[in-house]
């Protein structure tokens, strides 16, 4: 059901601004380098407890945001929500409203769910957009190459200057689920609890290449000009709206498309013999698709978090190899979500983790939700995803408040 | 085993040409325009018998040509074998070079087969990039809007001028499995049988995406101009290269992915942190088949090709939305192989099209090989097929030799 963007529907934490924080220390990056200045973009929902236990921190995928929850005060350039999941989602709402507030999965009258946009993003937290001071030029490809631990790297410090030591949970779904996955790795006396949602330890490699292909298309348009286009007056929309066709089927699944457009034709009288213009429905929908795209989003923000994505891989990266060995000193309970029909990231991945982390004899659930959308299911399957992890969050806030 | 392009393997049909004809009279088309004059690039390997009643043709895939076994005299502009296919595959050999010849599956010790390169092709037929007779240059997109059925109707009007009424079987995988679907309906009394291999009555929406993603990626190549970029020095090679990547994705599964490249990054040492160079070797596999392929193919030819492809519905345009009526007519028998890891060309859809043939009581057979590349396997997978189509080739020309 569609929900107008002027009222506010029961279980909206209301009306929201995304706040700004400018973080006190350079943030130290795996590449070598390190970031100063730094600023986050970021929400809040719900009320800190006085012993400030109550922190969940919600991590975005690639093209998301800040604005998780509630309705914009000044919704700017279309919602981070797209795609099936933007029919039916208000203008305004954040990205995954049916998931925070009242009575929902991350219940805003016991959490107080904290939403930062990620280190490289183009919606207010620092990126390749953002002002080099040592030009006082857009970064452009002088930005650094960042890493999703440089990623929670910044929430951590940007947590620390909340005050906030401590979270009661990380969750996120696909590159927000590996930064939960990281956060269990890097700070295991810092996060109680971690929910990866239809993500991965290590993009498989036929997700590499849709990747590369996504930021192939960026780097070989014209006007893409060597990432220094800010500016310009050009940006390489063309090619970028190419990469987020890419995306776009491979978040949805075969048998979806199926469904939603068959092979009907936009003409229903049959085809008109064109080469460039759109005859199938499909074919329709991922030309708006690309067009509403690069309106909101940066392209050397796509290119960047695209490759750090792509470099994460948990065994490789803390565990010489050995998934096992990188999970070893997590103390966070888990818990996973996979969708039946996501072939990005598949349930075997997450299969793997759970595996690994039983066989390492810590706590961890593993729910493989039959679904048919593929991967934006953990964008469309609020309801399912709701009892699961309520269920799951309950028990350690009980243990932890009686103890 | 790598094959000497120099020496010549049993079983080869030895040194070939590219011959050409042309057509005597206009193709008429199904977009209404007719075609004149219209040049045939073709190949042919065996005999042909006194009574003309051993011809088999073989039609290829949307990257293909005319030269589809032996050795090419005048090898130009590499193999249009690539991909995993064309590893251990002799320079100059033609792209089925392991199913026709002596003792092959399309036997030349007693069929003539016939290969053709397709109208709107680039390798030789009249297509895109050949003279318009009307302005004494390139068509480019003046060229008309050809589908499956008109590229049939060349192909007739093609042996009706080399006086070959009948064919003994029709054969082709991908888009060369549409062509010899076609032929079962256009022509039902002039074939006697077809094998459309790792094909399709309709390609399923998520196909029909892959290529409109292939061909958006050529057109928004501010190179291609509008499609007159012949004889401007540029050519939108960065465009296509990016549609050959995504082709390149979908004719191979993610297992084999998986099993060939992994996770491997191509310097051992770790990531570089770069977002223009590749990292991983399936990266670099990529480009690589990017550059190979914008060197020898035509981007109009894949535009055009790609549309006819996509319009290809068996249903709508013979049967009035009926598989079951579109193949009433048909009075071949029809072999059908699919291979099991193919999700571009999936099982299911020829098995839709033998469920249909078996309930209209038409002589159907349907292999479903299990093996691991994908959509590939039709190119791949030659040794099992061998058996398949010698088998059931075997059992026509025997009863027509007795008639």
């Amino acid at each position: 059901m569609s929900q107008p963007a002027t009222t506010l529907a029961p279980g909206s934490v209301g009306v929201v601004e995304t706040r700004h924080l400018d973080l006190p220390e350079p943030v130290p990056l795996d590449c070598g380098r390190e970031l100063h200045p730094v600023r986050v973009a970021y929400e809040t929902y719900g009320t800190l407890s006085p012993r400030r236990d109550n922190v969940v921190l919600v991590c975005h995928a690639l093209s998301g945001d800040a604005h998780a929850a509630g309705l914009s005060r000044a919704p700017s350039g279309g919602s981070a929500r797209d795609g099936f999941g933007a029919e039916g989602h208000g203008k305004g709402l954040g990205w995954w409203d049916g998931m925070i507030g009242p009575g929902k999965a991350f219940d805003t009258d016991r959490f107080f769910v904290v939403s930062t946009n990620l280190l490289g993003g183009c919606r207010g937290t620092t990126g390749p957009s953002s002002i080099d001071p040592a030009t006082g030029e857009p970064y452009g490809p002088d930005f650094p190459v960042i890493t999703v631990a440089d990623m929670v790297r910044t929430q951590r410090a940007f947590l620390d200057a909340l005050g906030i030591e401590r979270l009661a949970a990380v969750a996120g779904g696909s590159l927000g689920g590996m930064q939960a996955l990281q956060w269990a790795v890097l700070y295991p006396d810092q996060v109680d609890a971690v929910i990866p949602i239809a993500s991965t330890h290590a993009l498989h490699p036929q997700g590499v290449a849709w990747n590369a292909i996504a930021r192939e298309a960026i780097l070989r348009d014209p006007a893409w000009q060597g990432g220094r286009y800010h500016g310009t007056g050009r940006a390489p929309d063309a090619g970028m709206g190419i990469g987020r066709m890419v995306g776009h089927i491979t978040y949805l699944s075969a048998p979806a498309l199926e469904v939603k457009f068959g092979r009907r034709l936009r003409s229903g009288d049959g085809p008109h013999y064109t080469i460039t213009d759109p005859e199938f429905e499909v074919e329709g929908y991922l030309r708006h698709q690309a067009e509403a795209f690069v309106k909101r989003f940066d392209a050397n923000t796509y290119l960047y978090t695209s490759r750090a994505l792509t470099y994460f891989d948990l065994a490789r990266q803390h565990g010489g190899g050995s998934l096992a060995r990188a999970l070893e000193g997590v103390s966070a309970r888990t818990l996973l979500i996979a969708f039946s029909s996501d072939w990005l990231y598949p349930p075997s991945a997450s299969e793997e983790i759970a595996g690994a982390l039983r066989a390492l004899g810590k706590p961890v659930e593993l729910h493989v939700i039959e679904a048919p959308y593929g991967h934006d299911c953990f964008l469309l399957e609020e309801a399912r995803q709701t009892p699961v992890i309520r269920r799951f969050l309950a028990q350690p806030v009980q243990e932890r408040g009686s103890s």
